[in-house]
């Protein structure tokens, strides 16, 4: 059973008004403006296959744990692409997860999963050896029922909104069939275009392919690549879309005049590009994009400092997203001050920055995000948004940015049943934090509930546009 | 109202102990060896304009956190210098702050206003849309009367000795006129030779001739330049300087030889200096700044780590101290080794650094503090003289260097009617750290009150050169 | 006296907890895998001098905060190597420690003292200026008496495996002694190569002719080098070793071929390595120790982000290890990318990776420790051994790896007497952070018993291969 009281401080003044503060936002609806959910399951609608395929297979968040303790990510049933077999039996694979579930204590998996069994499913123990076939059975039973198809529980999560997250070139063929559908969940794209900006990625070409196709621009030059971005944005923001996303290395910005930029894309054409270059041409790139968000008025997000695919075995194995993205020590007073010269003062541009590296919060992130009327801090993320993750967040951040310059919680989940879990963890932190801020007399309670509606709801809706 | 037990642990042990170490401080007297208050304020000793002028126009702490939230500066009142008009109705300034004193929520610009409103002008309302004209006539009519005047208000907040920041070519003109006045008031300059130091400055040629001017040394070299300093220096101790303060981007420390110094001095006045010559003519400066300090006694304070004027625009049209000096990354055990290695054995320094970059109390500059006699750590500085900044500061400093390797609290304050509620938060801050190291059993009571008492009154007294 | 629950957090249903699982372990026979003991203190088992020859004098901990508040460590009886004249009246040594213990309040070190007073010696008064001489009297008659000689007190600390910390070239020959005195404790070499390795250490060559010696290899080139550390890995598991250490300034790795690493290891012997020579060199040493750990099976420590004596007045005077060691900003995601790549992913690797620097727990460390199945944390080190730094590492830790993803404790000390307080201290921080988790929810109390278990006993013991 999920204890009501649950991730709250035992102090009992504290635990008091943190129950109070999230019990008056805890039936919000859900608001998701960026996450990884394929727009494909909420198009088709279709069963979870089974317990495996729904919780384990496709979530590194679970895998890596298991793998950094020595179970081969093969024997979890993980794809590969270079043809080497993996486990089909998904009971067996269910079994050796129930076998290591405690590896999970104390970590932010292991909450969501016990809420996401207990909350969506009706299953109150834990797993272990000793009950995974009886879980695996009961869990199978009800994802063959209907009131588990995506579209069903997308309703009883009371989502208003679930932003996903599309490459430039995307048709958004799942977003259309949504559309017509019928169906009145609402799904939003997110404008991504990572790999067409990324000059060193194996597949770049042929993302200025797909990109030309999809635009119906001849890409030649750099002149005529920002010009199928712009179309691009135009199709998406068409779609819904209120935003856009850029996952970088490094949040360094810096214009180029378009005869460089060009010289770096004709380099990149010619397969000659450096990481000097592709870094230079990320860095204009973040320029142009935000230039681009003031003309057109999607919100810009930006997600630095993550060293993709550490290890080389995993990737050339398994591919991307398996659990080997680490972060890096990352900079932004330095990086981004050429866009904040550019941008930062004006009222058009919402630039929401996230972060790997916590010692940014307070020392860079916070005090620019006090100041630039353009800037504002997305919640921790990753590995960060956690009950630690998340505390340290507010503390860091809050004092010298306040509430008001962030910008609620994000999911960023592929693994849609987690997601009212997520929420509802997040909703429990702030609402902890500021029950510690009211038994301080730090702030009154009325100031605390006008703040844990903002952090639950209303920064989100405003911060994205999705109001 | 102002509840006695704010900002205390809610659990019942500690709050108890904290509340009872902060009684036994709380009235000790107010020592400010660090700050930035005019001191024509004390010389003149003229009312405090009104609510506007004396409590948002001139604080950047207020209007950053409104322009972060889109409101402009110009609306604030706040001057130009590019001539660009401002608000000048300032009972319309005073309503927009008040209107948006709910994001101040959980800082401590909140909780100084809150403590200053209370404490110094009896206002015990949160300032709001629906009060605001009422609390701008109740402010007005206070500072007409004679209990608001400056100097008034400086014996009523128990100040035993406030210190300024005064340019190494300042006339100590004000504090002449206050020791003359024959009130008691102890009011100290401190020398901070910044703009003579810093050869990038547009007005460096400037400093140096009134530098040159001030001292009656003909500065055409870097030895008569050093000189200048030293006859300066000399000259506010006579005024009752204590010590000095440098602002500095990197605290790189390296002695050069007098000719190599020299050579960068005269690219300086050439206008030929780059960014690499003012770096170490920086570096050296500090090594003859501590070697001076040997010499004369004189504290040595040093700031590191601020870009300052991050926004262009902002500092084109506002200039200096305007909110937008953000933090940057710091390293000190590399950087510190040459001054420390020369210097940090010498029982005759009193080296007291500063840092913005919390990663470094730790890792650095706690390991330092508790090696060498010399060195000393100022209190968490700027963004993190906050309530968590100041928990953070003692709980990864103490284990490390004890308590006393720092030197109590500075308010670094330019807002005057804010010490008492800068001191208090300060006074309240270490006695719940304290209070839950006796909670705890880590230390007892009798530890706990020598510690609380040297933490607000002692430490300062004594590193400061002030009993 | 010493509190029953000290440490623990005074809200009852944590402090309840913290109880019931600390007094589940503490019992528990303390197991340490890594130190500073020298094995000749139970070769031999003399009776330990005196209270400051026990205490003071070889206690960098004690005598760097002394040292930092101005009291010479010539006066503290500290040992010079240059010939200066030192204090030998170990009484007035004592009596300049006591006058001054209040400086360790709230410190790692004044906890450690005085649990080891209480617990060992029986004595519950806090030293200080008027009882110094009784105390010492108190000390010095048990030190005498047959239960105070090492051997005696190995066994009532319920050592169940002590390791101490070996050059390459060390002939072992107080292990030997253990061995063959027929006592039964178990006292275990590590292998340390560090002298070997350093090209810049200005008594490298000697240690590469102690090194050939020791292995009856003659060292002419990198070839024959490693040879002879291969040939002294063996020597040293032989002798029971389970594992090996490296301290380095940074955790760069880098695979050389054999002729380039040749080249490097000439111009050591010709005493020309540049720095970068040097650092390289390490780099490749790391991979070549790598690669042997995981042919022979002993586990592989990694030490770095150290600058190593600091103070050169200090360390001209009086040598190594002298409290004047300070941490440096450290890497590790790009840094051990190579090595992790090409062994990360080996189940015959068990690499523990000790940091100095805070903030790379929750960054890179976790995430890393949370992906590589060879991967493991080492617990907090050096300044981080603390309520405070143990806490912060479980806190910024456990989120991302879980506890299965780290080690245990490490006394890390060469101060015998103190190995049990460092123990108990440890297990009390670990039984309090679960049971925070416990009191919110987090785990249930079957997790809880099982992890605190894990923590004071079982993960080291598997880790180091000690069971």
């Amino acid at each position: 059973m999920l204890n009501p009281y649950r991730f709250f401080d035992p102090e009992p003044d504290v635990r008091k008004i943190a129950f109070e503060l999230y019990t008056s936002v805890k039936d919000l609806p859900i608001v998701c403006p960026h996450g990884h959910v394929d727009p494909k399951l909420l198009a088709e609608n279709r069963p979870f296959p089974d317990p495996a395929e729904l919780i384990i297979i496709p979530d590194h968040y679970i895998f890596r744990m298991l793998y950094s303790q020595g179970i081969s990510m093969e024997s979890l049933g993980v794809p590969t692409r270079d043809g080497t077999a993996v486990a089909t039996d998904h009971r067996q694979i269910w079994r050796l997860f129930a076998e290591h579930f405690y590896l999970f204590a104390g970590t932010p998996t292991g909450i969501w999963l016990a809420h996401e069994l207990a909350e969506v499913f009706g299953i109150t123990e834990k797993p272990g050896a000793d009950n995974a076939d009886k879980l695996y059975d009961q869990l199978q039973e009800k994802l063959a029922s209907p009131a588990f198809l995506p579209r069903a529980l997308f309703e009883r999560f009371n989502i208003e909104v679930l932003t996903t997250t599309d490459g430039a070139a995307d048709s958004l063929e799942y977003h259309h069939k949504i559309r017509q559908s019928g169906w009145r969940g609402k799904v939003l794209p997110c404008f991504r275009p990572d790999a067409a900006i990324d000059l060193l990625r194996p597949d770049w070409k042929q993302e200025i392919a797909a990109l030309g196709k999809a635009s119906g621009v001849d890409i030649h030059d750099f002149n005529s690549f920002i010009e199928a971005i712009e179309v691009r944005r135009t199709f998406f923001k068409k779609m819904g879309a209120t935003s856009t996303d850029q996952g970088i290395v490094s949040p360094y910005t810096h214009q180029l005049s378009r005869a460089k930029a060009d010289a770096l894309f004709q380099r990149g054409l010619k397969g000659q590009a450096t990481a000097d270059d592709a870094a230079l041409f990320t860095a204009n790139m973040l320029m142009e994009m935000a230039r681009m968000s003031v003309e057109d008025g999607l919100v810009m997000q930006v997600h630095p400092g993550s060293f993709r695919n550490h290890n080389r075995i995993v990737f050339e194995r398994f591919g991307l997203d398996k659990g080997a993205d680490i972060p890096l020590q990352t900079e932004y007073t330095k990086n981004l001050h050429e866009l904040l010269n550019k941008f930062g003062n004006d009222p058009r541009l919402t630039l929401i920055v996230f972060t790997l590296d916590e010692s940014t919060y307070s020392r860079e992130l916070a005090p620019l995000a006090g100041h630039y009327p353009a800037l504002r801090l997305g919640p921790p993320w990753w590995f960060h948004d956690s009950i630690e993750g998340m505390t340290r967040f507010r503390e860091r951040v809050t004092e010298t940015a306040g509430i008001y310059n962030t910008v609620g919680f994000n999911d960023d989940t592929r693994a849609f049943p987690s997601i009212p879990a997520r929420h509802d963890l997040s909703r429990r932190i702030d609402a902890n934090y500021l029950a510690r801020l009211v038994a301080r007399h730090i702030i009154d309670e009325a100031d605390a509930r006008r703040m844990i509606r903002a952090l639950a709801y209303d920064l989100v809706r405003g911060a994205y546009k999705l109001s």
